[in-house]
Parts: C-alpha cells; sequence; structure tokens
C-alpha cells in the first residue's frame, strides 16, 4: 500500500531519501555556494485552517477537509510551493467519486439544479491550474478514480473500450493479458489517467508519429450537460469536422470523457538504441532535423543540450538519445541510417540509462528540492524547424534575464520532447536559488517572462502541458479570436450555465 | 489549351476515344448481352431553359448563364446524369471569382447585406451534392481559382504557404523548383483545388499514415462572416483544442479556407513494389490487416476484390497492390516483410501499371458509359476489422438486392483504398445497366439502400468523400447529436445568419 502525498508529486513512499537528498543539495552547493538551502518540512494539514464546504451533496460527495485539500490543486511547482508554504487558497466544496456513469450524469444534474461548478478530475496531475478551483463560487470537484476498468478489448482491430478514470498502470496491467498495450507514458504515468491524457492532449512516449493521445484516440463517450456524446469507432473518416478531436484538449470544459475506444500496440520485441554526442548544439539540432524528416519515425528521439545532459545524462555534450522499436521487424537498419544521418557525431554508451532514470525521479527531487528553497520547473512548447534558432535564443534570454533579476543566478536547461518533420517539442528546464516565501511570486515573474518570450517567437504555450487556468493569458493571444468564438458557440451548446471547468479555455458567459 | 466539360468530368480534349467507348460498349455487351446500350449526347447548354439571375452584384461577379450552368452541381454520378438529361435545377444566381483575400471578405459582406447564400467552390469536383446551391433562395457561388499560388516555401520545416484555390497540377508545379512536393494525389488531383481538399478532408495518395489531407496541414487561414482565423504554424500543439481541426471537414460551413501552410516531402528515391495475388478474399483481407498493423507503413496498401480486379487489373482474383516509397532510405527490406505476411499469396506481374492506368479514366469512363445508360458509381466508408466481414457481406447484400430490384442485374465490386491498424477504408463501385431518362432515380434508390447498410453495420457514411447534401440524412444518423449541437453552436458563433454553404453540415439556424 501506499500513500499520496498531499502537498506534492507521487506516494509518500517513493520520496526522496535521505541519501538521495543529501546528493542533491550537495551537488546544488557545488554550484551555487551561497544559495540558503535549509530544509524545510510540509505543513500539517490538521493545523491548517481549511475553509468549510459551502453545499450539503448527497453520500457520493466527500466534504472531508482533508480530501478537498488534495483536490484543490496538482502538480505544478508553484502548487507544490504553496502547498509547503501553508498558503492554502479554495478548496472544492466537495469530492464526488461517480461509481458509474450514470452518477455522472447526476453529479452534473445536481450541480446544475444548484448552480455548483464542476472540474472533472483524474489523477490531478495538472501542472496548469486545470483542477484547482479558482475565482469560482461553490464547486464539486468530480474525481472518476472508480471508473478504472478495461471494459472490452477487441484483438482484430487492436483497441479496447476503457473507462477515463483508471491510472496508467492499471490500464496496462489490464491490457497485459490480451497481448497488448496502449504505450503511452507521459512523465506522470504512474499518476495520471486515461480521461486526463485525453481531456489534455497529453504527450506520450513516442517522441515521432504518435506524439499526443490524439493519435492512438478511436472514439470518445462523453457526458455534457445537454446529454452524452458517442463518436462511432471508425479507424478513419472524412464525415464532417473529427467529434473527436473537438473534446480531445477541452479539458473538462465540454464535458466529462468517461469512456473511449483506445487504439493499442503489440509490445516491441525488436529494439536499437544509441545515444550520440556532438560537438556543437547546432550541430545536434540540425542531425535531429534530419531524422525527424526521414521518416524512419525513432521511438524515441531526445535531444539534451549540454545542461540538461550534464545533469541527468552524465555527459556535459549535447546528446541525442534515439531508440527504435517493433513488434513485427528488426529495427537495427534503422538506426543505422539514423546514425548515418547523425555525420560526425559520436556514439556514447550509458546516457540513455542514465537519462531513463532521471526522468522517472525528476518530480520527487523537483519537490525535495523545493523543500530548500530551490526553483526547479519546466516550461515546453513547439515551433517550426525555421524558427527554432530565434525561439531558443529569445527563450534562453528572457529566462537568463529573469533568473537574474528574480533568483540572482541560475541555470535554464534544453531538450527535445518530441520532433515532427516541420519543428522540434522543446522542453524547458529552470534550475536556481529562491528565496523561501517567496517561491511562488518569483517562480510566476520568470513564467510570465518566458512566456511572453514564447508568444513573441512564434511557439506555442503548451505542446503537451495543457493550458489550464494557467496559461490562459497567452492561450488566448495564441489563439485566433474567431476560433475562439466558435469554441465558446460550442461551449454554450453543450453546457449553456457554464458549469464544467469555468475559466479554462474559454470565459464564462455573461 | 483545354475546355472543361460543362456535363460532366475533366476535360473535352481528354473524353473517351471513340474506340475507347467501342471497347468499353463491347466489354458490357459482353456481360450484358441484353442491356440497352444507345449512345446518347449531351443537350447543347444553349438550348436549356436556364433561369436567369436574381442579384446584381458587382465586377468581380459573372451572371452569364453557362457560367452559372458549370458551377451548379459538382462530379457525381447523378449530376452527369442530371445534366445529359437536360434536367437542370437551380443555378447560382452569380459566380464570383475573388482576385484577392480582400474581395473574399467583400463578397461575404455583399452576401450579407443582401442575405444571399454563399457556396465556397475549388474545382467543383464534389460527388455529394457539396456545391449544388439546392433548395435556396438566392446564391452567390464563391469560385476560388485565382488564388493558385504557392506564397511561401520555408525548406527547413519543409512547408509551404499556399492559396486555397491552386489545382492540383500547379501546386506541384510551383513547389517543384524547390525540390519539394506535398504528395496528395486523389483520383480528382488534376481538377480539384487545395481549398476543396481542406474543406471536405480528402484522401490523397498515401494508403496508410497520412491518409487524409488533414495530417499534411500545418496551419489554416479561413475568411469568417465574423473575421479572419489564422492559426499558427506549429509542428504540434496540445494548447485546447485543435483550430485547425474544426475548418478541416466544414466543407465551406464556417468560413471559406483562402491559404494554408501545408507540410512537404522530399519526391521519393527509393522505390519497391509489388502485386500478390490471394487464393481467397478472406485470406487477402487478413494478409492487409497483418500488413495495416505492421508499422511498415506502406505508401500503396490498395486491395481490389476478384471483380474489381477482374475490371481494373487484369485478374479475377483478390490482389493487394503495395508500394514502399522514401526520399532517405532504401525500401526493400520493407517490401520484403510485408511479402512476408502475404502467406501464401503469389506474387503477379502488371496488376500495378494496370490499376494506375485505369484508376485515371475512370471518371471519364463512367461518363462515357453514363452515355450508354450505364449505372457507373462508387462509395465509400471505413470501419474496424472486427466489423469488416459483416460490414461487407451486409453492404453486398444491400446492393445486390438493390440492383436486382432496380437494374435487374448488376455488379458490385470492392477495393481498400485506405487501411488502418484498426480497420479498412472499403470503396464499392456499382455496375448495372440502367434505364434512359430514370438513370438518377434508379442510382437514388441503390444509394439510399447502401448507405442504410453502412450506417446499420457500424460504418462512416463517408472516408473521403465528404458529406455535402447527398449524405446529409446518414450523417445526422452517424454523427452524435450532442456534438451537432456544439457544431451548430460553432456555426451560430461564425455564421450567425448561416449564409455559408447552407443545408451542408447542419441545418440553417431558425
Amino acid at each position: 500500500m501506499t500513500t499520496r502525498s498531499w502537498w506534492g508529486w507521487g506516494n509518500v513512499e517513493d520520496a526522496v531519501t535521505p541519501e538521495e537528498r543529501r546528493a542533491l543539495v550537495e551537488r546544488v552547493r557545488a554550484v551555487l555556494p551561497d544559495a540558503d538551502l535549509t530544509f524545510h518540512e510540509p505543513p500539517d494539514p490538521a493545523t491548517l485552517d481549511l475553509p468549510s464546504s459551502r453545499i450539503q451533496p448527497s453520500e457520493i460527495y466527500s466534504t472531508d477537509p482533508v480530501d478537498r485539500l488534495a483536490h484543490a490543486r496538482g502538480q505544478a511547482y508553484r502548487d507544490v510551493t504553496r502547498n509547503l508554504a501553508g498558503d492554502i487558497g479554495p478548496l472544492p466544496d466537495a469530492v464526488a467519486r461517480p461509481r458509474t456513469e450514470q452518477d455522472v450524469v447526476d453529479v452534473l444534474d445536481w450541480c446544475g439544479s444548484n448552480d455548483v461548478a464542476v472540474i472533472p478530475f483524474g489523477g490531478g496531475t495538472s501542472v496548469v491550474g486545470g483542477v484547482e478551483p479558482r475565482d469560482l463560487d461553490r464547486v464539486v470537484t468530480m474525481d472518476l478514480q472508480h471508473l478504472d476498468q478495461v471494459l472490452e478489448v477487441d484483438p482484430a482491430s487492436r483497441a479496447a473500450r476503457i473507462q477515463a478514470g483508471v491510472l496508467g498502470p492499471s490500464l496496462e496491467a489490464q491490457l497485459k493479458p490480451h497481448g497488448l498495450t496502449l504505450r503511452h507514458f507521459p512523465q506522470s504515468f504512474e499518476f495520471s489517467t486515461l480521461g486526463g491524457w485525453l481531456a489534455t492532449r497529453a504527450g506520450g512516449h513516442y517522441a515521432t508519429l504518435y506524439t499526443h493521445v490524439d493519435d492512438l484516440t478511436e472514439s470518445l463517450r462523453v457526458v455534457t450537460p445537454q446529454g452524452i456524446s458517442e463518436s462511432r469507432r471508425l479507424p478513419g473518416s472524412g464525415a464532417g469536422p473529427s467529434p473527436d478531436r473537438l473534446f480531445l484538449g477541452s479539458e473538462g470544459t465540454l464535458g466529462v470523457i468517461t469512456e473511449a475506444w483506445m487504439r493499442l500496440q503489440e509490445p516491441p520485441v525488436h529494439r536499437a538504441g544509441a545515444s550520440v554526442r556532438f560537438a556543437s548544439w547546432e550541430r545536434a539540432v540540425e542531425a535531429t532535423r534530419l531524422i525527424a524528416q526521414s521518416g524512419l519515425h525513432p521511438a524515441n528521439c531526445r535531444l539534451l543540450d549540454p545542461a540538461e545532459a550534464f545533469l541527468n545524462a552524465g555527459s556535459p555534450s549535447s546528446v541525442l538519445v534515439l531508440a527504435f522499436e517493433s513488434a513485427d521487424h528488426p529495427v537495427d537498419a534503422k538506426l543505422a541510417r539514423a546514425l548515418e544521418l547523425c555525420g560526425d557525431g559520436e556514439v556514447v554508451e550509458g546516457a540513455a540509462q542514465q537519462w531513463r532514470k532521471s526522468f522517472l525521479r525528476m518530480p520527487y527531487q523537483r519537490d525535495a528540492m523545493a523543500q530548500h528553497a530551490m526553483i526547479t520547473e519546466t516550461f515546453e512548447t513547439a515551433c517550426t524547424w525555421d524558427r527554432f534558432a530565434e525561439l531558443h535564443a529569445a527563450v534562453t534570454e528572457a529566462a537568463t534575464k529573469a533568473l537574474r533579476e528574480v533568483c540572482g543566478i541560475g541555470i535554464v536547461t534544453c531538450r527535445f520532447t518530441h520532433v515532427y518533420p516541420d519543428g522540434p517539442a522543446p522542453y524547458y528546464g529552470i534550475y536556481a536559488p529562491g528565496r523561501w516565501g517567496s517561491l511562488t511570486a518569483q517562480w510566476d515573474e520568470i513564467k510570465a517572462a518566458v512566456s511572453e518570450a514564447l508568444i513573441a517567437s512564434g511557439g506555442t504555450i503548451t505542446h503537451h502541458h495543457a493550458v489550464g487556468r494557467d496559461h490562459m493569458p497567452w492561450y488566448t493571444r495564441q489563439r485566433p479570436d474567431v476560433f475562439g468564438a466558435a469554441l465558446s458557440g460550442a461551449k454554450a451548446a453543450l453546457d449553456p450555465q457554464g458549469l464544467l471547468n469555468p475559466g479554462v479555455l474559454t470565459t464564462r458567459p455573461t
């Protein structure tokens, strides 16, 4: 049995060990000898002055304060720092845990009749304020954890009908006896749900081709205040705009996804991988572009800049981690060709393994370091290749300038999480010494600066972290206004009372 | 110089030759000795009683009757048979030919001020009544033929900004000096436009992976009555529901697509292909499924049933036409593996070449045979693999029964145009002797019967022919009602007067 942390990432039992913590602190101290790395314990929730519930619902609703506290925020750095500081904002008035789809309908009905907002909640790993009841009157958070079953498997089409509340590991465990896998492994895999992935267009395992969960989606079933929408299971269709593509990325604002038919894979049996070190970042980017445009479709094609590689893969050079996989045929020739495209890049050992190990520990380490007043957070984007050099320079400059102003010093790292024929999805890391008591405000200032740079340079405010409430100021600038009007029109049709996740994607109708 | 046919497919100069016609008629007579194959000339448009225009627009509008006649219908069999019979329905009151995007804005403004409907028109090759001014009061058809330029090429990202009115061949000719190609080759390639492909989610060259033009789209620029929507050029994004996916497949009902950034390819230099004959249709379908699920991604993977193969590829067995291509690396190993997956299928020569030749002549031959009162038309769908056998049996039975009742006799053929890991896109052909004077009604009866079977069997009413007016009765059954309400909400927001292509996808607001 494990216990979810109320204030930070994952399971209490999996948090960093004292030894791991000591090593992290030592590593930071080596770089930042003057930083105040005093350790801070999280507050005891029992000592916090938690607001009481303003509603009186039925038995599938919990109004327990600590339960509500654990559903009040996601897993962004700013969520963790506010929790650590005992800075408790609004809580949902109740947590509803539907056991059936009819319960979902009933919760929406009850909330509609009582003018109570509804925030759909999967694993609660939003890093953009997607599940936070900010600036709302009365709110029910609908936790779908009991809708966690694989209901049906179609081996011929390699697809399964799956309830939206299932967590990654349980989903894979239920598919395994059928010899099938979804192979959608976001960093949050252990603590996020299928419905959350679908609602936020999550990025997954594949660095190319099937980059978002969108591509693995065959059909969706969505409960809205105006009824249930269920699309046909179709491998492809040209019958009007795709119904699924409207709900994918709708972040709980148009309805509650309860089920999906997902496209599955057989587990790979053929694999080939290598890590390649480059003499310069520019050469590394160019090789990555060639591979992205080659049609080789590596499953992994993760480029680490020297700082990222130094911190997480043991090498102070630009390193490209490549991997090919197939359930059907050998992939060695693909790797060989990709290595040819790397030109004078040099194959190195061990980087991929070390990267993978670091990758899964990162969220725990981020939280541990937040306890030492370190600012450790990420942001991400995507842009076309022709714009990348300029965007990267502008973002790096904006981040460095903000770090200097806010923290005095800091490190900016970059990696590509996904690559496309027409551009990369760069992912940035920030490491800086913060000031205990001001961490949230400090991060918010840095985040605003880099978001401005992203939007000004032609990037997207998010490639796979979603919009939530935190990205709204930049999302509304990025999104065509006319499309915004269309989306509001669709929302007004499905959710005329504006009950569903208000403040996200569209503004509440007045 | 070539002349577009006013009544049927393509260029007058490319119509079937007398010799080709004789051969076709002889072939039909061999199978249907009793059919009345009398030849019928199309009427002279000058002798038709064409309704006069009801509007008085400015100089970019043509009110010439024959020009309006040539914009009154698409290229479905029922369009051709009505034209041949001199059965002229409503014409647009004028044909507007904007020369700039501002002209597009002005036409929408003028039509809005004068309560005149607008039908956007690309190449006019709709086979679903998508451009027909049916049951409307006053209508301007907006022909985008002058917006035909490739405006900008980004070689690093392999993308180009292209005006929507460009025809396939001109698009490729303008890209060629840059060493790039869109490689979107629908059967209508020569006479259809980029904007038409985007508005209808056209199916293209690739049998797997990039099956629809959707996948090649980087961003869209759309003029709506509420302003211009331009999405960012992004290789991928997770910022809310995709703006482009709402306009892709909107069939001119939400706005007029004026430009798009499209993802391009380098032309392939490595190719490998083979045709494989199978002992049974079931074995052929199974092999095709395995290839579709292998991750080999053939560019062509077209399965012909024995009747289709007999008519168009010279072999009376199920034949799978396979082709691999790459601009980067050899593809022989992929073909070899695909052939392994074909089990005891037998490689045959010549089928692919003959198929390709037939493919391009089909529309011309269909029209030639319509002049001899033959009913020759196609319909298409997609479904998951687990449902295919049942769907195929139901559709074949419905078609055969309808042909018996309507025509006494007839042939039903099937091919797969595109295949996905989770299902095929079957494409059916109908060949039957009709009755001159009743061809349209006869076809409509057959079409209704097969459409009922498709929808009842879990298929889509269209994989890549779009919805238009002809598919509306089945589209509204296939589409989730709740999604229909969302789409109507989006349309009400962008086109509150309901000016744009009324009768398609959504019903006019009352």
